[in-house]
């Protein structure tokens, strides 16, 4: 893989800044799907090996793919595989460029709010996963945007029925686990229910989590996952965002079924299905800050991994990271300097402004605020799919002259902060990093250099 | 020191809860002024030994304090020295109530305002400070409020126009550094001014920290540190806030003749004064942590300390705690179960509503709506002075649990969250942690207890 950071050159302002934006890019190697297969998943004698676990395929393996990144999935499984994958078909969003597959064939959907190609393209994926027989291997790729790419709705709930119910859930305020919940008391493929249709075939997921903690159950509402929450819950969430009453009535109806026990729940966690079932994370917010903390540990710094589940409003999240730094800076805790903090996550940012930014910029910039003047510390944040907020900067890299510089230029970063316009603020100051996007997403990745 | 939270029956939920206050206790310990004192200063063969550095004291010490803890402190040096003490007085807010002390004398000022006492106990420590003749040792008590209770301001500033720039600074939205470095060029005795006074004696001042970072010019506006801010600082400051033309004529007068030369900038770093001078931080939140920590070590946990420059609104900074304890149930990183968090400093509240709460109890809150449903974790927070916010709390403790128990009863902790009703909401949990007033504070002490 080459260099992802595409205007390295003018970013260079110190060694530190070089060793920061070494460290960024292992952390985005680390998320790129196919390097991420082909690191996790291995063919040794003609056996599938994962993690130590050895799996027999001599009848070859069928894939199924859904997730913005499945297509680059399927090129590392491809490469790993070759002539084993004897069908597949994965599901990425329409207007996204696969990559050259030689056996893996390429589907569309609609994504966040899934329409009709999504639907057929989950009927084909479907065909394909019916002529599973017992002795059969299924790999199933999945990644981040599977909820809206692969779904085919419960009875009597139609296309508009579904769409509706998901633009209903996507403006309530429920966070993705939340939403997910619902998706899966609504869908004939998502809260397990691939993995109980692929029965009694042996099942692998290679799952690129796109969820703050990883949770399996709802990474494209985890289709072979064991599936912990309830039709209750289901109700209890549309309540809770005031919706039950807006969603159609269909989705009412299975719902209430669900409930009177009318129809069967997902496969919960002990069902006998998840015997054949290993779902593996091949890439992930937590594994790209080990990647990072390989590189900064090669480098010669000490390291600390924070968090991989980074929450808050980037603003304020900025403030804390930066009493961190200041904290090292004068005891040496809780890492040693020269000291590398490793942070990931999602921060959010509240909008009020104007602006141009994102979350990655606009927790760069609070930083840069509170570090003003401190030598010898350099702060970078980026979002691993290339894309930060609404600009077209993946993140940003900042010391403790940043601000100053500013001030030079005449630029007020507390007025960039308020009007959400970090990104025209960290652009004059040569601070944004750009990528384009990855093709990949394990979430943001932030770091600190201390010395 | 006896046990020094209130109602700790009602708080021990589990064995996690008691170790949580007893670690939070042992903050509270390290901050008492008497205890700082005592640990600190030992006489040994009639020497005074500070940090193993020794200073001969045949001819007595003279006692100066000034700042909220400093009748406190002034016990703890009477305990120490006794009768080698052979004149002192110091300045603590008037209200409050001072400890029995045999050879100090305490004096009464204003706070945050000066007022008339504020001067004319100022006069009386100086005339204290004018016997000083080389040979002798000068100790200097000084902790948070000593800014407003020890003042003379440069002529022709009189008490009227020192109130109104106090006040005006208090509204303006300057931190406290800033306001310092206005306060310290408009005095005869901040920024170093008082060991100019004592030199050619030797001053050794003992300082209980109330400003994050523990910068020692800017506690109580540093009256024995060396000054690293100026005249144009000053300036700058007060156009920066728009009070420059608001401040009365008597104060942009001694400025500008400052910024002109036509008066002395107060001592500077490297200052030939300052090797008679030894500052020295008797209490403090790193202090603090660090004594939490040795307590939690010995009650078995691994620990790390976070940071002691915690900042950020609370109720951001609690989702950003909330993902590192989430980290280490995942990954045992940043530190390994049985684990003990532990962060210091000073979170911010920005209200909005119109409950009860302060700083300690809204981030409480916080982490407990970002933990519900974690076993094994336990949360505490506290002012150290043992008042948060408007509350007559110091502070809280809670569990995945809380939020919970407060839904069964019908509370919903995001309304009390948005209502800054903190208080009122975790009250109703037995969560809220009483002290009463500390008669110290060297800011908030939070951690986590996570297994």
């Amino acid at each position: 893989m080459t260099a992802m950071i595409r205007n390295l050159g003018e970013l260079l302002h110190s060694n530190l800044h070089r060793d920061a934006l070494k460290i960024v890019e292992a952390g985005l190697i680390a998320a790129d799907p196919v390097k991420a297969i082909k690191d996790k998943v291995k063919l040794v004698n003609n056996k599938l090996v994962i993690d130590g676990y050895e799996l027999s395929i001599d009848r070859g393996v069928k894939v199924l793919g859904l997730g913005k990144a499945s297509a680059h999935m399927a090129l590392g499984i491809e490469e790993v595989l070759g002539d084993l994958i004897i069908d597949g078909a994965v599901i990425i969003p329409k207007g996204t460029m696969p990559p050259d597959l030689r056996r893996i064939k390429v589907l569309y959907g609609s994504h966040p709010v899934p329409d009709g190609s999504s639907l057929n393209s989950t009927k084909e994926l479907l065909k394909l996963a019916e002529t599973r027989e017992e002795g059969d291997v299924f790999i199933v790729l999945i990644s981040g945007g599977g909820s809206a790419l692969f779904e085919e709705p419960v009875d009597p709930i139609d296309l508009n029925d579904l769409r509706k119910t998901t633009s209903l859930l996507l403006r309530s305020g429920a966070d993705i686990k939340e939403m997910n919940t619902v998706r899966k008391h609504i869908s004939r493929v998502k809260g397990g229910r691939l993995a109980e249709l692929l029965y009694p075939a042996t099942t692998v997921s290679l799952i690129l989590s796109d969820v703050v903690g990883d949770p399996v159950e709802f990474i494209a509402s985890g289709p072979t996952a064991p599936d912990s929450t309830t039709y209750s819950d289901a109700v209890s969430i549309l309540r809770r965002y005031g919706i039950w009453d807006l969603v159609p009535e269909s989705v009412r109806e299975v719902l209430s079924r669900g409930l009177r026990g009318e129809l069967p729940e997902t496969p919960k966690p002990g069902s006998p299905i998840f015997k054949k079932v290993f779902n593996v994370i091949v890439a992930s917010n937590y594994l790209s800050l080990k990647a990072m903390e390989g590189v900064a540990r090669r480098l010669g710094y000490n390291t600390l991994i924070v968090t991989s589940m980074m929450e808050g409003e980037a603003r304020e999240v900025g403030k804390f990271i930066a009493g961190i730094i200041r904290n090292i800076k004068a005891y040496d805790e809780p890492v040693k300097r020269p000291a590398v903090l490793l942070m990931g996550g999602e921060t959010t940012v509240t909008v009020r402004g104007s602006g141009v930014g994102g979350r990655n910029q606009e927790l760069a910039l609070s930083v840069a605020i509170s570090i003003a003047g401190l030598d010898g510390v350099v702060f970078a944040s980026i979002g691993s799919d290339g894309i930060d907020g609404v600009s077209d900067a993946a993140g940003a890299i900042v010391d403790g002259s940043t601000v100053i510089k500013g001030k030079d230029l005449g630029l007020n970063p507390f007025e960039a902060l308020a009007n959400n316009d970090s990104h025209n603020y960290l652009k004059k100051l040569k601070s944004v990093i750009y990528t384009g996007p990855t093709g990949t997403n394990v979430n943001d990745l932030s770091l600190a250099i201390v010395i």
